[in-house]
């Protein structure tokens, strides 16, 4: 633990929670880093109470004279040295990775009249989603457009070329293999996005047809295996950009990003895989051979059947799932067979700001 | 250029045109990676035509007995050694850094009437989005929920914890210091949203208030003289992640993401900057300090003068640019002035869509 003295002192006056540096209305911050004088320091600090009677300690600055007020119970949890904080949510260190066996006797599960009924239960199903990457509602009314209400329970729908809603059943001139009865392997979705949808919502409307089983892949799980595995096509694969292409009559999207996509201290933070729209890479032949390489080292391990989770969707379900962190696939089936999903995109900070306001109120209840 | 016989046969293999590689409804890839064999190499090469009659070769290939016929154009094209083909359009690389001075008499800007009735110049607005990040609407027409429709025109409101639409005006009991007469430095939106909303629109319906005038800084060129000026202060916003917040009753959002987001080849990609709601960084000491230098130094930069565009929007003016790489201000203005703009979020890449399906229709004209 620092002492409040060797603290940085620009940092210490940027969280200056005084009414003149904080809009005590939204807590916005008033003034900009320039504003702070040149040569800020601490010249004194004294002992005293925050306005609601707890101990804390006032700074006082030089040069320019201004008072802060820090509670000492602030002060312990922030001050350089004091354990880290959580992180966003987002990343490999904030996850459960998992694999079939993993979350056999605990699938991620809620009834919608539940959910709908009882905000512990809303935060239960919303955690799986941060913390496995999804859950599945059971009993969601059986309605067309169901689905948007579903996705309004913790966030705003994001509507794509898809449209607001797009219906994952046989059509007669598919624009995407999605819409045939064809075998989809795992995948990520629209990753010619970017942003890239974050999350993905699939209401089972019939599913009557033989086969047309779901399955989900842990993608993260799936890179960091990799990553013990074979470092270097790991690295391979957080460095070269994938152009990832869309095209149909009225669209022609494309996005250039890796297949594993990681924060700014090397940590998992994005998967994007779909060998249905991987475009043509142009590099140097030795940087083709070493991707390839890896592309094909990784999509072997997505297939261990360790790691598929496989379940079958019944009308009534709707699985919510982090689009950039699952893969999610589907067995072929009869295209006469009658199985008809509808699906749409949302986001997941949403959900998450959803998910920590239930418990705000969890808390003051 | 290399020799179709030195290509790296997985990456030869996987571009191959034929219908049983690629659907021909759609061009989507049916195979998987792991699906092509062990071993995978050209047999033979042959010279053929394509189903259209121009010159191509046909690979045969061991062990499988596949064959592929590739048109010479698109091998010259796409053959390692041949041209890095184009970026995704979202890099500091497809971009035209600018200064005030460097825009002058080429102020990026079309009229409703003409953008909505020729293709032609509606493709020269969107590409100005692209290019410099921003174009200015001129003759919108002054209707409440207009800058829906303006977003309509080329993409998807992306909705948020704002609504589907803001209206910028003087709120009685504010959420955002936005919503009050206060000056508004140079900023980004929404950084405490991961995806951030990639574009902004802000629609004036009348600016009668004196002051209250508006200013763009390319976020991009500040970054590039930041790494030219100051390399390390530059490295570090690249790589220190900052914990951005927002949270009002319903809301309770974060995202950790640093200063200056690059791609993996390390080119400057998406900028976050935002003084009001950079949270509490839980670091080291040595590194909170090298973090508030090196902030301070982009803050400093950030408002040079000779990076401040600044106009005056008038009712009917509509302003679309690119959130991840423009920052945009506003002079303070009299609470009691009529000062009122509707704004909302949408989505770049739907927007490069637009464009690029506009291009292809003018070629194919």
């Amino acid at each position: 633990m620092s002492t409040l003295s060797s603290a940085p002192p620009l940092w210490l006056r940027d969280n200056c929670p005084c009414a003149e540096c904080r809009d005590p209305r939204n807590g916005q911050k008033l003034f900009q880093i320039t504003d702070l004088p040149a040569g800020l320091a601490v010249d004194a600090v004294l002992d005293t109470l925050t306005a609601d009677g707890a101990p804390a300690r006032e700074v006082v600055w030089t040069p320019d004279g201004h008072r802060s007020v820090y509670a000492d119970t602030w002060l312990d949890a922030h001050l350089p040295g004091s354990p880290a904080g959580p992180g966003d949510g987002r990343g490999e260190d904030d996850k459960e990775l998992w694999d079939a066996a993993g979350l056999a006797g605990r699938f991620p599960e809620a009834e919608w009249s539940a959910y709908t009924a009882d905000p512990a239960v809303a935060a239960g199903a919303l955690e799986s989603v941060m913390r496995f990457g999804f859950v599945l509602l059971r009993g969601v009314p059986v309605r067309d457009r169901q689905v948007l209400e579903v996705a309004r329970t913790f966030g705003f729908v994001r509507e794509t070329n898809y449209g607001e809603l797009f219906e994952v059943r046989v059509e007669a001139d598919p624009n995407n293999l999605a819409f045939t009865g064809a075998r989809i392997t795992p995948h990520t979705d629209n990753p010619y996005r970017d942003p890239v949808p974050t999350l993905q919502l699939l209401h089972c409307l019939s599913n009557a047809a033989r086969e047309g089983d779901s399955g989900l892949v842990d993608g993260f799980h799936a890179a960091a295996l990799l990553r013990a595995e074979d470092p270097q096509a790991y690295e391979v694969l957080t460095r070269v950009p994938v152009p990832f292409t869309f095209a149909d009559d009225r669209t022609a999207l494309v996005a250039h990003r890796p297949l594993i996509g990681t924060d700014p201290a090397g940590r998992i933070r994005e998967i994007r895989f779909n060998n249905r729209s991987i475009g043509t890479l142009r590099r140097p032949a030795e940087e083709l051979d070493a991707f390839y390489a890896a592309y094909r080292r990784f999509g072997e391990l997505l297939s261990r059947p360790e790691l598929q989770l496989e379940f079958r969707l019944a009308p009534g379900d709707c699985l919510i799932f982090d689009n950039t962190r699952l893969l999610h696939a589907r067995t072929a089936f009869a295209e006469s067979g009658d199985r008809h999903l509808q699906g749409t995109y949302a986001d997941i900070d949403g959900l998450a700001s959803t998910l920590a306001v239930l418990r705000r109120k969890a808390v003051t209840a």
